[in-house]
């Protein structure tokens, strides 16, 4: 039965936590591997926290999945972009030729990438005019994540590619958190100034537009985001209920894990801030979620690429924990 | 013929520079590649200052080569470290069995690791009451270092193993940049007040016992510092006459760079910082060289773990560069 806005949240708050034995044993075995207490710093406490979501003291990384989703957005019109929608699609055949930047990353770090782009010739509706999408088009972008989570997976990344995407995410932002829409609304790809002033306003009207935006966040999401946010929030949820930990990419898809964050409590504890992008408001909203971002590179390029490249931080992390010697091994006593 | 201080310095004065028409030609094609100018953030800086050390505009990362120094320290017997001087053996049989974290992250990086253990058995003197080293046994280790890297290697990283060496490291930097010993003094692998205390007084001790240490800082290394300090600037001033790039460590391994950095202006040109560590010293001597580090995730460990991970980070960003797709490639065109 494909997800709905309605089950994925009851899915959601029935997800079990990480599990409390695995938390116990890893923390002990950290305690005793050959190295001061605390010497490798945030890579301890990421072992620890990935042995217990796959509820093993000992975890090795082994099937790193990473989605990328697409989408068009009607908020085009607006002049908030610098590259036109037709780029969307050029660039979902550059992402399946290979030739993109999240090809190489996930090539280096052994993830096995896939492609999904939503109806690029139906984008979402302007959102300056009312919903960017109904309650199926919303429905199926959600199921189109859920979906795409592989079972067998033991990490998951999620990116996305939609010319117009920023002005969602901030207008998300903005229905999620309140404040001034201007502080939301980034310069994205590169628009210059006029194009951050349309940016900006489009970002307000959208909320007028759409008082139903106001009502809870996945209608925020349904009123004021799009295709592929809606699709990362169902592959965030749906990676949750598998115990799939999952590292966030840069401001649009923590925007759209934040509608996750504010509809069920805990929902975001299976995942980590990959980085924290160049796009202006991404610090901010990583703060609002209590996420300290694992790089931070002056990256802006969505696409899941901060995440990927996050994934070997991970690694590295999983890969001391349950590779080193103890100090009875190695046969060494502390001072 | 065995390298020397003298001759170290002569020949990394001639050392020649990165290439400027590979620096050209990667730059010209980072503005074509598949991605909005600048959207990569450091990444792309990275990959056009590796292109121009290799001489190649789409280089490749095929062959990185790690290297640990290890050495023991008479300045232990100030009670500075919160270890015994015999664990540094124990940790260099742990390096050889594969039980340390620089084991699990050159793994995974790919980089040939190799150990060098400098004299375990004769401690450098304790420098609060002269010399660390006489100038056969400094150039000796040197000549470890410099005899260490494989000129076929395309990357390199050094770390270290030495009980006592985060004191020889801030009496390193103390004598070097002068200001306050405590400024320069941090609890290493995890000292105790007192323990603190005896390091900082250890620190300023040092100096005034040894006045060789102010005539110029290859002279500091040999008072103040210790043979995989030595070892460590042999081997980065041997890449740099190899037009090898070179990933530097935490607060140690970046003390013996500097050295280098005082004596032949330049000298550092073809070295990155991967990360800043925790040691308290570490953000003030990165912040003297000029360099920014690509990782910041508290980490304090040493043995090159944390150049280690930042490994990844360079091939990254190299990845990227050299295996994407222009947007001409592509079809695509900016709007």
């Amino acid at each position: 039965m494909p997800i709905t806005a309605q089950s994925l949240i009851a899915r959601l708050a029935a997800a079990p936590g990480p599990d409390a034995a695995a938390i116990k044993a890893a923390t002990d075995r950290n305690a005793e591997l050959t190295k001061p207490p605390g010497a490798l710093g945030r890579l301890e406490e990421l072992a620890i926290w990935y042995a217990g979501w796959r509820a093993d003291p000992r975890p090795q990384i082994t099937r790193p999945q990473a989605l990328v989703f697409a989408g068009n957005h009607g908020v085009t019109a607006q002049g908030v972009s610098a590259f036109p929608p037709a780029v969307t699609a050029l660039m979902v055949a550059n992402f399946s030729a290979g030739g993109a930047a999240i090809n190489q990353l996930c090539a280096l770090a052994g993830a096995d990438l896939s492609v999904h782009a939503i109806t690029l010739d139906q984008p979402t509706a302007d959102f300056t005019q009312g919903p960017a999408m109904s309650e199926a088009a919303f429905d199926a972008a959600l199921s189109t994540g859920w979906d795409a989570v592989d079972p067998a997976a033991d990490l998951l990344i999620n990116g996305e590619m939609g010319i117009g995407n920023t002005t969602a995410a901030a207008a998300l932002a903005y229905a999620l958190f309140g404040g001034d829409p201007a502080g939301w609304t980034g310069r994205g790809t590169g628009v210059d100034d006029a194009g951050l002033a349309a940016k900006t306003r489009a970002v307000a009207t959208g909320l007028d537009a759409n008082p139903r935006a106001r009502t809870g966040a996945m209608q925020a999401l349904r009123c004021v985001g799009g295709h592929e946010l809606a699709a990362m929030a169902g592959a965030i949820a749906h990676a949750r209920c598998l115990s799939i930990p999952v590292i966030l990419d840069g401001f649009i898809c923590t925007a759209a894990a934040a509608v996750l964050a504010q509809t069920v409590p805990g929902a975001l504890d299976h995942t980590v801030a990959g980085h924290v992008s160049a796009e202006q408001a991404h610090p901010e909203l990583l703060r609002r979620l209590g996420k300290s971002p694992l790089l931070s590179l002056d990256m802006r390029l969505g696409e899941g690429t901060g995440a990927a490249l996050a994934i070997q931080i991970l690694k590295g992390a999983v890969a001391c924990h349950s590779g080193m010697a103890s100090f009875a091994e190695a046969g060494i006593s502390a001072g």
